[in-house]
């Protein structure tokens, strides 16, 4: 870790001043009757507001609704809920976002637009507002109430996925903390990516934007489960300032430093997973193809089902780089399982396969290509692929 | 069927005037002994010869003999063996594939530039020359050859990919044969497809190129088993002129019915898979659009996995769509399950969904999306994810 970023204990999104949370069960989610499925995140003093959005041209109504209301770069709460998207119902659900928006905000007391709202479940089935308006008013919001928002996000993810570092930079000193869900869903339609990230540090607008995008950047943007785009997908940063200002380039690796570690998270647990992979492409001639390689690799069927295996058949690797369109020269090509070479100057090169299968047969798998062309390098996280998944994603609406 | 255009019973490769075949069993794929792995296509008389390759930038040394040879766009004849890619080799493999070049062409009695090469098998691995040597002597050549040959081609596909047409015209007739291996493989690395044709209608250079392009774009372009492209891919055509010169918009017709019909049984197929799964997209602004949109659906494991357990998860489909980037007004789509509406104007449409589910247990699954903003339809084939998909391909080399 960098000097000067600690990371809490138990962090969480609610650890940064000034934070609030709390959820319920408002019985969404069907398949899970007494989870919390309903939380809402609240800051005290009215906050900086950056997010990114899903780039699936069929968006969610919450994502509608949010993306609109962010183009001010405020808010002050978001409400969330898991076992239903809210996609795919066109007016109606468009209405009834606005209306979760509406409940929250009469609950705690502000103004509806600075309410901000999330879901996460299955497409093409109306939110059951019924249920959820009582629901709302039962929220209690408490200042550690964000292990019980990471829990109410949560479908068939099998941990929490929480976070928060201290920063210490000179005299001034800040919190980041995160909350995100991931591809283990009772209805996983939609490999659902939410993350709420919080900061009581003191930022601009314009540098909250620049600052989430780099981060994502290097963490969500570099994550595959299956290659589907959720309809669903935001990450979402609050700052609410209380911290005063601090340093742009110790929140800038603050942030990158929780995002990374949640997007590892979300890879380890995807559906089915059993174990979490990287893949790092260096000497690339430029960031753009170092990263396309990357995620190419670490998306491709076949990759994943061998590493399920703790197969060490290469060749797939190469023929997936060979297909992500990055220039290549074959026989500057070296490829690393964990530390062994496998192969060096684009020819095979001896290894001991039972080492190697034994480094594949670890909870990460690190596969790393050096193409020698230039300097740039990137990481991609993932997961294997295994029957599991097949078995969840093949039984849910039946 | 289209008038003139008729399908010969027990039709191959070597259905057509001046072809021969032969194949034999030279122990390069060890995992089926007995089984032939080498075969020996030719045509008496010299042959216009047009093919398309994998774009993958890892090419097998036999797509970078061949694609060289092809150059001047003649050949008189193709050796293919199964059970090794010849891939990522360096200097060696290319030398393996000149050499096996040359002992065909020496086995015929023809110049080895007329001979092209093609590979499918595990990568990384070397051609066995010894064993390959002698069998290339054992080949015999006949008419009727082309069952073997496609059968030599096999790995795990479960049936051989056979088919020829014969069309009259007028006075004129032609014959139009193909084979094709695919991604039934027991070194599936590559999802290699392969596929010959062969027609002894008389057709200029560049007419059988753009023909073959035409072709391919509505056929093997429109097929996905798992998002993996090979670097041995390659489909070819050649046009030996026996039958003399033919009509062409009859032979282009010919030829698309033979590539769709070849490319449907790849996907039927597919590793793993229990059915067929045809995606429809129209009304899409552009056949570009159309295409993508039909492709990616095709293509999602999600998508995959809910018809493996045939389950009427249309949400999915609407989150691929959206995925792809293509232009849609969500409140203009329909979506069909067979013929069931299950979306109508972007919202869902209440069906029977047990009889969904029944049309979904067939052998074929047809998807269809209208997205009402143009005119241009595009169809993509694949198959569903099952277990099996991921239990064949996590243990191979283990």
């Amino acid at each position: 870790m960098k000097a000067g970023i600690e990371t809490i204990p138990e962090g969480t999104v609610t650890s940064p001043e000034g934070f609030f949370a709390g959820a319920t069960s408002a019985g969404i989610n069907k398949k899970a009757e007494n989870k919390p499925d309903l939380a809402v995140l609240f800051s005290e003093a009215p906050c900086v507001a950056a997010a990114l959005f899903t780039t699936n041209r069929i968006k969610a109504a919450p994502v509608v609704l949010s993306q609109q209301r962010l183009k001010q770069g405020r808010a002050g709460a978001v409400v969330v809920n898991s076992g239903c998207a809210n996609a795919c119902l066109g007016e109606r659900g468009v209405r009834d976002a606005a209306r979760m928006a509406k409940l929250t905000a009469e609950g705690i007391g502000i103004s509806p637009e600075e309410v901000l709202v999330a879901s996460t479940g299955v497409i093409g089935v109306p939110l059951p507002m019924k249920r959820i308006a009582p629901a709302v008013e039962q929220v209690i919001l408490s200042r550690d109430g964000g292990h019980e928002l990471a829990r109410a996000m949560m479908t068939t993810d099998t941990f929490a996925k929480e976070m928060a570092v201290r920063v210490r930079a000179g005299d001034s000193g800040f919190t980041i903390g995160g909350v995100a869900k991931g591809s283990g869903m009772i209805h996983p339609d939609l490999a659902t990516l939410l993350c709420f990230l919080t900061t009581d540090a003191a930022v601009g607008l314009e540098f909250a934007r620049a600052a989430l995008k780099k981060a994502v950047d290097v963490s969500f943007n570099m994550l595959s489960i299956d290659g589907d785009t959720s309809p669903n997908d935001m990450v979402l940063l609050l700052a609410n300032g209380l911290a005063g200002s601090v340093p742009t380039d110790a929140f800038e690796r603050a942030l990158e430093q929780v995002c990374v570690y949640l997007a590892k998270c979300v890879a380890a647990d995807g559906e089915g997973a059993t174990r979490l992979i990287e893949v790092t492409v260096s000497g690339a001639r430029n960031l753009a193809e170092a990263r396309l390689a990357a995620r190419t690799i670490v998306s491709s069927s076949l990759v994943k089902a061998a590493v399920h295996g703790a197969d060490p058949n290469w060749g797939r690797i190469m023929a997936a780089l060979g297909r992500s369109g990055v220039e290549v020269e074959e026989a500057k090509i070296d490829l690393y399982i964990g530390n062994v070479a496998v192969v060096k100057a684009g020819a095979p090169s001896p290894f001991n396969k039972r080492g190697v299968i034994k480094l594949l047969e670890g909870k990460e798998a690190a596969i790393s290509l050096k193409l020698n062309l230039g300097s740039a390098t990137a990481t991609a996280w993932g997961c294997d692929l295994s029957e599991e998944y097949v078995t969840i994603n093949s039984r849910y609406m039946t």
